[in-house]
């Protein structure tokens, strides 16, 4: 940690902040500077605590931490990258991997005609919302747990492992009985329970990156998951909010290579929910595989027009086929095998 | 309901958009325009449903829904201001409010020295954290259910009604049990689950703005509390992200009276949690006042270099009376007294 | 500055970058800390050159830089507040400040008309644009020098003095033969020509915030300013862009006493084009003078309705004469006279 | 146009806006729904001007636009692609074009350096700034017409074509005299009468986006060079800000396949800027071209550890090759040839 002096801090409030420094068992190391001085702090085994002392002392201009604040995550502590395996698929190998699927579970027919149009097309995960978090309380929120049932019956059709969204604590012991991963929300982020509750069921975790997180705040999120023990977590870029109306999320492209380098865990993209357009899916989808996202979650719906939720931004299946050969063409260009 | 077609749209694709909107049982109304035509949709009761079969259909550019999405919560639905009371304190009246206490519940002692020092200085409800929601895991994460008792016994001890922090469905009965007004945090703005299971409990909430809400998410997370019946809900201006590192977050006081405009809740500003510094909360409470809010949230503590939590934002009893002052001198010359 | 090392780095990596230091004439002071070492440097006289030597080194994680990059206009160079004189008009002083008048000239009947009434009111200086930065090319642009001349009559009718905002190098000495302040507006505060030459110009210069601008580049603009020897420099919040779409732009008030205790400059905030709407000009109006702004810049048209631009916001002149009292009270609870 | 009036709104307020509409030479059109009326707007020719005349009438609530601000620019207007052409330069054809260089054209011998580095490794277009926009008034700004000189010089060396900023109107004829094309930056995106000398002078022209601007505020700033009768105008994507500080910009390429969408103009994409660091550059230009951009524009040093601006985000000639090999995978998985 560095304590930046204000400018016209005199020796007096220097040494102040030197022996108060030192009463919390540190080393101060003052640097005279051409404005103001710095005092650097060194003897400490983690984040300085009570940095506070030192903040609200006469003549402290700021603090600036050096150490990051998140630690299993990160690629300094674990060089290599992890892969998280879901039954047969396996996340942040050479291979990309597509999830895809209807954004809610509507109907047994709709569900298993679209698992089976994307497992033709080549998609190795099968996703669908049994429990959805929805902006306004009047929309509809999932069929709960006869939606768990009908992916069940969709794994079994066609040997895809499932993923869905846990909303809650109270919920969370339903749905592991029937999904494979379990997906936390972008509002649910920081929803700190819910991760620890997560963490120690052992379920692989797809994390959203909230759409206000930074991708600091992304990692101590999945921090949480891993202090409990559950390293099998997948990350997942999927717009941020900014002022640019023209779609609804900013995609955050350059998130991607930025957390390979933080951290040794895999990172997909949802090209979907980023534009909440379809005609945006193909070229955002090509892009995350060129950035270097190790997969896709992709929503795809048989008859849109008509979907219960987020028709607009669902593929249909002919559409869906188009993106996996773009797909498929871009990972060749980066040297990796898609998945099957 | 608008739908607005592509400049290029013929004759053909404009009667099919109007076939389909008579098919779902609305009236189409075609208004051709100098580049394009737009199609009124009349005969609705609610929100046009299953818009996306417009949407997705050839020639359509755009739908633009004139619905505001939230009702309970409206003025056009609720003319008159609602008050809130919670035991001997009203919000949404002419009287200033004013919740003042620490940012966690750390020690008995600690929380009734500053019990008694916010009461003296004139507010009127005291705040406290038992359960922290923090970034980190490693941080502080509050005295549960020993923080709750300390509460109880610093409202009997200064007659305050107490305000704390709910995090999830779990710990709600808990928290209920010494609590006189619920605090949704911020992160946790778009836990659903959260906000109706606050709804039905029938306490009051204090129902704070994500960071990255806009106005109108922030009545329709309040629209899931009035739909489980409960209409005592305050909510909170906190601060915004934004692009600007210089503090925390932005304050976004223009919230207060578009708030005020577009619903009849009350609205209080939270001054501490906004900039992240002591230095910036006497400016930005009288500001708050000046913009019409009806109260103000603000953390204080005795000792704020030893404080667990927040300390850089805490402001010591003094300079807490001294903020008392100033905000009462706006009050007058906003012709509304203090609440007392 | 600071050189945080990465985890990994060894001692040779260490002391190479220590080796770069010194080769540059600086001393580097090495702290272990417990994940990584960081470098401090110390025997510069300012900013530290070629950084980029350091930051390209192997082990190099990042570099901190502590000196902050303005120093004329902040107020560790210069403690007491700047007074910013034009004509009989202080900013900075105890007194608030109003400039008011319409957005564009209009018409020579206009503008006397609106000069008049706001003059009455209590405004002390008359804004009005003869040229006019527009999104669109089709938009009105203004009325030219012919628009400067009806300014200039209306300095005579009324005794104020004139502000009008400049737009380019070219028009600079015809706008400094009429005016008697100079505006930058928000779209130009980094044009940097352009404030060089107003810098040399001599005239007192009001410089609006970019709406995607933080308080740092606000004050390296007005660097710009100070460093051609004009120090008459009044700074403008604006409004900045955010994610949240129900106003035009986020009024950050917290920038007022944030750039009070950066800089020794007047601050002045402008409730008009903040909001793009005529009733939230009042609450925001009252809000900046309880921030601690120096004065407001305000829009006024006698039949906004008919307005050529942006008549959406303006007040008439009976709202402006109930902003002016309300401003006032507040003003009187701040202890600050209004300026006449 | 739409109006939208509020639920309370009575018929005699209807009808009032109505009987303007017609005063104002349109017909109108009203549509009562569930809670509210909205009134259509037909016979106007162009965007409906004084429209405050309406947006101020009792009973009012919003004005919707339906015609896009826009027209040269849009795909409405022109629907195949505008090829741009800069001597044997394509852009927005089939072959994607890289422009390549070093920030600042420093010396003779680094230039010429640098030129043929990129040329030999692909590019087909030479950046250079000889005159810098630069935040800080004390960073470096540029060789002037010295640096205008070695770009020509480092033209007639390699072939290729030059681009260079203009940052005002001043300097304008003087950068005409060497330069093949011109470009605006950023920070200059709305400086009118920039845009409009720019597009009276001829040449072709790179118009990066602002920071803050929205897509629709690119397209609007592009419409004022066209309006000049300039029609050879590109587009290029460099970066917005957000709330994410992890890195120094936000590179928006969902926003390559929008602006293809809506405009007929090439868009290249500027990995360098976005992101601040060098590391990133790779994955970007890959996902850019894969997004669907028509080139790229890089920034490259054969000593950026000495560069005099942007040091950190250069590539080194060595790397520059790696991104050429790289881009040219994905430009041929997007079937498309690099240009040569």
């Amino acid at each position: 940690m560095l304590v930046v002096m204000e400018a016209h801090a005199d020796a007096a409030k220097i040494e102040a902040v030197c022996a108060e420094i030192r009463a919390m068992g540190y080393v101060p190391h003052p640097m005279p500077g051409p404005t103001r001085t710095a005092i650097g702090i060194t003897g400490n085994r983690g984040p300085v605590e009570q940095a506070t002392r030192l903040q609200r002392m006469p003549g402290v201009a700021q603090l600036i931490r050096v150490t990051s604040p998140y630690k299993l995550v990160s690629r300094e502590f674990h060089e290599g990258d992890t892969l998280v395996q879901v039954g047969p698929v396996v996340f942040g190998g050479p291979a990309v991997t597509i999830i895809a699927g209807p954004c809610t579970v509507e109907t047994r027919e709709q569900t298993l005609t679209i698992a089976h149009a994307v497992r033709e097309a080549g998609a190795t995960m099968l996703r669908g919302g049994a429990f959805k978090p929805r902006t306004s309380p009047y929309a509809f929120h999932g069929l709960g747990e006869e939606g768990l049932r009908i992916l069940a019956e969709a794994r079994e059709a066609t040997g895809m492992p499932v993923i869905t969204e846990v909303m809650d604590v109270e919920t969370l012991p339903m749905v592991c009985e029937y999904a494979d991963m379990l997906q936390i929300g972008a509002r649910n982020m920081q929803n700190y329970p819910l991760l620890r509750a997560v963490g120690r069921s052992g379920y692989p975790v797809l994390l959203k990156r909230g759409f206000a997180a930074t991708v600091k705040d992304l990692l101590l999120a999945a921090e949480y998951v891993l202090n409990e023990g559950n390293a099998d977590v997948v990350l997942c870029e999927r717009g941020i909010r900014t002022f640019d109306d023209t779609l609804r999320f900013t995609l955050d492209l350059g998130a991607v290579p930025m957390i390979k380098q933080l951290s040794h865990l895999p990172v997909i993209v949802d090209p979907s929910h980023a534009s909440g357009r379809w005609d945006q899916v193909l070229p955002m989808a090509r892009a995350a595989i060129a950035a270097g996202a190790d997969g896709l979650i992709v929503e795809v719906h048989h008859n849109p027009a008509f979907a219960l939720c987020d028709g607009q931004q669902s593929l249909v299946p002919d559409r869906f086929v188009a993106m996996m050969e773009q797909v498929a063409r871009i990972a060749t260009a980066m040297e990796r095998p898609m998945a099957s």
